[in-house]
């Protein structure tokens, strides 16, 4: 059976996305949909969707509308997140509420969602069912996720659970209902379907707890976004929780005092020191191999020949390996 | 056949909404959603729905998910167009983005959208991607209704037709929906449930109209909102659209006097008058029945026994003849 690379896989995608049209008017609605689809980004849940239809069809052709549902679906999220938490740039251009203004981010964001289940449902008449429930299913999961992320924004007492199950939801999901509707499609069964989802989800977890990492820990050189962030906003990230929880009082009082800090310099690499003492990096990256390992492990009892899994072991290694 | 009357749809709907319990967590998600949906409001949408269906099917109980998937749609528009406009009060009670704040009404409103996907998709399998595919081109035509309606704010020059083209979009085409995927889960041909779907376009314009007309012209005492409303904030409305395509000079230029007065009483009075000397009132009448006969028209052409047509016929009357 033919196997697409991960290069071959975003060589169709990509030109998929640039050949949207949303030729209807008003214009004014769509202009702003076609502008964030073109900021680019890594496309990583299509050509998911794609890999995993892949492991069982050499026909993929038949995942690429839902697989770009999936990928409008998610910039839909980004569009209406970036309103909701007033952020300026998004891959360096500026967002769309900042571009137009507030209601056209709600209203072209809406719309988004809405063309997003129109490419989802063009799937064959038997999946369609399926393929809508786990697609509503996820989507309110990712409601659901991004009000726990809004909500830990004013608590204190965010506990590593409820972390954990915040970027389950906000960020595993979607890869994971990818990865899953991919492999139906290509014909998969149930059970092995479900198991590339538990894949999806592990590795969603370990690719946010990445994210996380680099933000901090990251090299300026490569990172996209500016180092520090998260800690500059005091964002109760897995950092900071696990942090917290191990650091002495003493280090609780340094964080507590660099967090209302006005250098931003000195805020940030006072908080960072702090980390690096308590060794939050060391066990950041092992609970990213933790998840790594059972993400792998769910692969290896798909019940496929082994070569068949190439290209979503490059992509693990790819994602997991990133610097950006 | 046996044949519900509009109260007795009225009391399977709104059991149906009352016992809806979105159960998920966070709460603070679902609590927006069950507020604006607990508001009431006529619940014309999900009647029409059950009206089409029973006049083809005595078994009226396989539309009643979808049509409630048509009600919570209806209400996640309510509650975005309440924020985009930035509207206090929806019949008398805050509105959610004011009850709670605009974040909490884009992702409440975000989760309306996914949950009335999924109510729309509780229908039978052959049915399911005809109406999905109705449901989201109509949902698009509704978003790109609202853009027009905001953009007509800052416009001067509306023309006629482009106002009936907005609240076609805006309002006609859910109506319309509604009907036809009624009709087709009662078993209607596609033919039958077409001239539902222009029925429900016909009355739709009728009953935005009409809309228009009470806001200026209705009884204090039986309309919901304050008379005048339309004047006040100088919405292009018919009303407006006619007046100033058929006023003197002079009266064009009492109307650009009034609409920049500070005298919430004397703009509307002045701008009233202009209104009856034109004689917009009897025009908007006659268009309305213009509509209305339209409507019929539809009707008359189903291929149905005439005594089928009863409710549907009361239920118009009660529509076109409403003083709220």
């Amino acid at each position: 059976m033919y196997m697409y690379s991960f290069e071959q896989i975003l060589q169709i995608i990509e030109p998929e996305i640039d050949r949207l049209k949303f030729d209807r008017r008003p214009q004014s609605l769509y202009l702003p949909i076609h502008y964030i689809l073109s900021l680019g980004g890594k496309r990583i849940r299509p050509a998911l969707m794609l890999m995993a239809c892949n492991l069982y069809s050499e026909d993929i052709e038949k995942a690429i509308k839902p697989a770009i549902g999936m990928e409008i679906f998610h910039n839909f999220t980004l569009l209406h997140d970036d309103l909701m938490d007033m952020s300026e740039k998004r891959r360096n251009q500026l967002t769309v509420h900042k571009k137009w203004n507030a209601n056209t981010a709600i209203l072209s964001g809406d719309a988004m969602l809405i063309l997003a289940y129109q490419f989802v449902s063009e799937t064959s008449p038997t999946l369609l069912k399926p393929i809508l429930d786990l697609f509503t299913q996820t989507a309110l999961e990712i409601c659901e996720g991004q009000q726990y992320d809004m909500e830990f924004e004013t608590r204190q007492d965010v506990s590593e659970e409820e972390y954990i199950e915040m970027i389950r939801l906000k960020t595993a999901v979607l890869l994971a209902c990818c990865l899953k509707s991919g492999a139906l499609i290509g014909g998969a069964t149930e059970e092995e379907a479900n198991r590339l989802y538990q894949f999806g989800i592990h590795l969603g977890l370990a690719f946010q707890l990445q994210d996380d990492l680099l933000d901090t820990f990251g090299d300026p050189l490569t990172f996209g976004k500016n180092i520090g962030g998260d800690i500059l906003c005091n964002k109760k990230t897995f950092l900071l929780i696990q942090t917290l929880k191990h650091a002495s009082n003493e280090q609780k009082e340094t964080i507590r005092h660099f967090q209302s800090h006005s250098n931003p310099a000195e805020k940030i690499n006072a908080i960072k020191s702090v980390y690096e003492n308590v060794g939050v990096r060391e066990l950041t990256i092992d609970r990213i191999h933790d998840y790594y390992c059972r993400a792998m492990k769910e692969l290896s009892n798909l019940n496929l020949p082994s070569g068949r899994l190439q290209t979503l072991n490059d992509t693990v290694d790819l994602l997991l390996r990133r610097k950006s």
